[in-house]
């Protein structure tokens, strides 16, 4: 139980099951939550239950972006709603840089810490095409850490892991079911408010991914 | 004039000349300077005079790593003496992951203001042996930016350029020099006060260029 690890965790279903995974996986987890000028509190708030729920110490940093470029960072433009499919062109709540720079603060928090591995919910199936949720972008980021950090120069670079990459989000909730992610917690839509929307493409692939996977979707009920 | 890029400008005469030189070169310049917990503020009063001069907007972003790591991030630690000579091990002013933090926000910034390059006055000649500051570093997170970005998926990527990286100081003086650059202005020295301290790996390599140079450093006169 020595290993470290920081987990990114936005409050969404996908990084809670990537803190079950990697605590399931023998790792001391720390959280980090981004407070980045998202339209709503409320995945804050369930980011900082489902770490107090796992055991997780957590903190929650705060940036800011002084520049728009994402409907997610302006509230005076409307959210988009999903189309049911898997979006053909990026769509307008894709955040310029989003991932890299919650990597790139993961990754400082890691080598001060002395963590050895990274872990984030990416996933690059249900999904809306965001190109920081892509394989080969975490390859490429895996390249920077070993050449850009200490660790990596020292040749004890730390690894960015993303164990959901290549599943289904049907998968995804199987697997989360297992290992007892507390689902009514964590919150996925791109509104806040008291429930989900159920218009936007983040809703949209909730919903899909518990009706295949045939289980009920306990923030509803 | 239409070119646009953002400049990451720490107040150092590196950062300077990259700036003078970007401007030289047609692009429009947008500067970016970070206050991450740095042991002084004098460095940042310095790119906001530097970008003022040269006539550059600028935004000054603040960011907080709660965990330590470096020297620079620690007052209660002293500071180490330079022992005039090429580091051989990464020294304790390394601060985890500081410039792919930094790269990380430029880059979502050109995203959101349609930049196509991003200058950076990194140097791995005369420089103390971060490893975020070697070609390699720069060449991985240009395909992360090709990767992870929206632009890069349209095939318009963003280049990160490094137009010091090979010079050694005295080459970047000379070439400041040429170009105008305020170098009474800038600060490298890790200390804050009213003089640098002389002592510090910055300031040797600053003193070791403008004597290689054969120019006088206004900075001290």
């Amino acid at each position: 139980m020595n290993k470290k690890a920081i987990v990114l965790l936005s409050g969404g279903l996908d990084s809670a099951t990537t803190l079950y995974l990697a605590k399931a996986r023998g790792f001391k987890c720390f959280c980090l939550t981004f407070d980045y000028g998202q339209r709503h509190r409320r995945e804050i708030v369930s980011a900082k239950i489902i770490a107090k729920g796992a055991k997780s110490p957590y903190q929650v940093l705060k940036i800011k972006l002084p520049w728009k470029g994402s409907v997610l960072l302006d509230r005076k433009q409307k959210l988009p709603v999903s189309d049911c499919r898997l979006p053909v062109v990026i769509p307008s709540t894709y955040v310029p840089g989003r991932n890299i720079i919650f990597l790139s603060f993961a990754l400082s928090c890691a080598e001060a810490v002395g963590a050895e591995a990274i872990l984030i919910g990416a996933n690059a199936i249900d999904f809306s095409g965001y190109p920081d949720c892509r394989p080969q972008f975490y390859r490429a980021f895996n390249r920077v850490v070993k050449t850009g950090t200490k660790a990596g120069a020292e040749k004890k670079a730390i690894k960015i892991l993303t164990p959901l990459i290549r599943k289904n989000k049907a998968e995804i909730i199987r697997l989360g079911a297992r290992l007892g992610v507390p689902f009514h917690l964590t919150w996925s839509c791109y509104q806040g408010g008291k429930l989900p929307c159920g218009k936007c493409d983040s809703c949209y692939f909730r919903a899909k991914g518990f009706k295949e996977a045939n289980l009920r979707d306990t923030l509803l009920s």
